[in-house]
């Protein structure tokens, strides 16, 4: 605890206040008082200490491995969906909030803001998208608390406990737990190195009838794979034929070509929900993300956007509208690209090396690599490699039905993390020995 | 549009690359080219300008009530949610964010930082709750977007739909939109002066056996009311003879007396959630709240949190640690309480000589009266008034139900707006002839 005099400065109240507070939570049980030494919050109201957990055992499910990717006390991190802290150097966040700049719409203290966000982001996003060749407006455009955030919109918008919803298998598995949590059967659309299989996408929407099919088209995760321009034109003839929505979300887009295949690009938002974040590409700790789709429908989003949280931080994306105009954030994408580029050609290097196999291909462009092992039981490997200290995310855990796991083992690698050698050399001993 | 000289600097490329991409615009339709003149976005992307609705009769439901407070087009704000900017004017919130300190736990760039929050944050949060008596440790102390957020939270971990919540009737309207959406039946618990009507409350927890009842104990959005200890005891004694969770969100705490009667308090968080938020007090841009309630209910919710929006912003988060302990924020609420007793002493003032009456008070210690008045229409004065550039909130839109409505008519009073002239003049001469 602060001493009575620092406390009673820090608080801007007399020592004798303090004083009075301190005695009445020793009173309470709260402190304890050693005598020359201090007050002291007791034991039981201690926070626990971070532990190390070692029980990838248990990240088979959804929220343990959300946890585990959280919880940062893994020293090699394998499997982790971020890249490390090094990628994002171009970046001072404490240098960044002097951005937070008095656009001249609103002023920036107090109020809620614009109940779609931001409006001068809402503008630059737009602008975004139109080089991706997806021309919505500003007006069109919602801003969220990340991806996350405008997934689970989405799904709460159009979805109802009991209802099926298509995904993609592998695929995202937080958008696994979210739909889960509301009681929607998840079905997947088997994953090939050019998109979804399109012929078990129309067997899945004759056999389901479902409402809505959410995919990643590009730097998909975890298979690092893309989409091509065919494929991306039969799932649009199928969700037009059946009426289903395609929830196309684009984490990656800002480090990707602008001209790679986007549903939403060919479909101009009439079937295609669009979602992108900052989260991949500038920072996770701001949470600024966005989604748009045809007016009537984003407009619904924004209502439930009100009617649940009321709004999104004004403040953050003052921050990240700063970084855009300030011609920071363009700078940060250069660096990242060619981070990602090389980083990826050293793990696929290295994975080779030791056997791995990349059914997806081996360029996807964002953090993912889908490394395919033969003769070597996951959970062990996943076992093992954690209580060396190191995070790996089994392919497993990526698919949202446990029929639908394939026959071969494989782990989502992150690139940026690939070339450390205690994972290399971990892997190696494993590979010439690998205790069942 | 930026000239394509800006537009390169800007964007840091070449000025072919914007030359180019302007072209591709031209050519989809989206920008058009005025000779000597420049680029312009055409009409048919264009935001729609912010228009003046004047659609109060529309504000009868809670989406558009909200929307109403978001939009920021009427001269005068009594029905305002919230105080004017100038009572704000001790933050700058551009300077405040150079205390986003490097805490020493987590480096500030990259992550999503720990799924419960920022932790030093908590720390500040479990002093505070000490200091009103609710023994929360930090390690039970879960950061969320806002109250609402937590709110949010809390119902979808609790309810199904077609399950019964109790609510305030009157009372917090944001949250009937939400469980309205979710498909949770409202039923109103009268509230009287001295908190809810506890007979009341026993009979519709005998007929409903709700889950849930959620209420405001104190400062009460919208009568500005409170509760005694005696009816906090009864309403608690209830709670835990029927197996019901009652949900306390006290958004005015840091501005009321730390010893004031709280649920929270005398339960110490067995039966009670506990929600408090940063947003009525310090700023509503920020999006930082809580929730805090028993250990394992409480991680539940946790995991509902990392399942549906991973987590919320480190960023914001240490710029609110940042004002807390550099002591701005503890000097602004000082500052934020005077302003409040005054306004409310000089709004009790002018609302007597137009003739309304305080059922519930004068006293709340928040930012709201509730004003009741006689052989008046709510729905003609509320709609005289919009046209008039005066935002009103009627009574009758805080009702969970219809049925509820009481039989006087009556407004929300914004106290910090109560003595703008426009606003008395309007009431003065709308009284002298009321218009039907």
């Amino acid at each position: 605890m602060h001493s009575i005099r620092a406390a009673a400065s820090l608080y801007s109240v007399s020592k004798n206040t303090v004083a009075e507070a301190y005695e009445r939570l020793v009173a309470m049980g709260y402190l304890e008082s050693r005598r020359g030494s201090g007050f002291y919050v007791t034991k039981r109201y201690q926070a626990p200490s971070p532990q190390r957990s070692h029980q990838l055992a248990q990240a088979i499910d959804t929220v343990s491995l959300l946890r585990e990717q959280l919880v940062q006390d893994y020293a090699v991190r394998i499997g982790d969906g971020r890249p490390p802290e090094t990628w994002m150097e171009g970046f001072n966040l404490r240098k960044a909030a002097r951005l937070v700049k008095d656009y001249d719409d609103v002023s920036i203290n107090n109020g809620y803001g614009n109940p779609w966000g931001f409006s001068p982001l809402r503008d630059r996003i737009a602008h975004l998208l139109h080089d991706r060749g997806v021309l919505s407006g500003p007006s069109d455009i919602l801003l969220t608390h990340g991806a996350n955030h405008a997934m689970d919109l989405v799904a709460r918008q159009l979805l109802q406990p009991g209802d099926v919803a298509l995904v993609d298998s592998p695929g995202y598995y937080p958008l696994f737990g979210k739909l889960k949590f509301s009681h929607i059967k998840l079905v997947g659309v088997r994953r090939m190195i050019d998109g979804p299989d399109t012929d078990d996408l129309e067997d899945k929407i004759k056999t389901y009838k479902p409402k809505v099919f959410f995919t990643q088209s590009l730097a998909h995760n975890p298979t690092g794979g893309g989409l091509t321009l065919p494929v991306a034109h039969r799932i649009l003839k199928l969700a037009d034929a059946y009426g289903m929505y395609v929830v196309e979300d684009d984490a990656f887009a800002d480090v990707l070509a602008p001209n790679s295949p986007r549903l939403a690009m060919l479909d101009q938002l009439e079937r295609v929900i669009y979602i992108g974040t900052f989260s991949k590409t500038l920072s996770a700790s701001l949470r600024v993300g966005y989604v748009t789709a045809n007016r009537a429908f984003v407009r619904a989003l924004c209502d439930l956007k009100m009617v649940t949280l009321v709004t999104t931080s004004d403040f953050v994306e003052r921050v990240v509208c700063g970084l855009i105009d300030s011609g920071q954030y363009m700078r940060h994408l250069r660096v990242l690209r060619q981070n990602i580029s090389e980083s990826t050609a050293k793990a696929v290097n290295i994975l080779k090396r030791l056997g791995l196999e990349f059914p997806y291909g081996a360029s996807g462009g964002g953090y993912y690599l889908w490394a395919q092992m033969r003769n070597i039981d996951e959970a062990v490997l996943a076992k093992q490699a954690s209580d060396a200290g190191i995070f790996l995310a089994p392919g497993s855990l990526f698919f949202p039905d446990r029929e639908a796991t394939p026959s071969y083992p494989a782990l989502r690698i992150n690139v940026a993390y690939a070339s450390d050698t205690r994972f290399v050399d971990f892997m190696e001993r494993f590979i010439a020995a690998p205790m069942k």
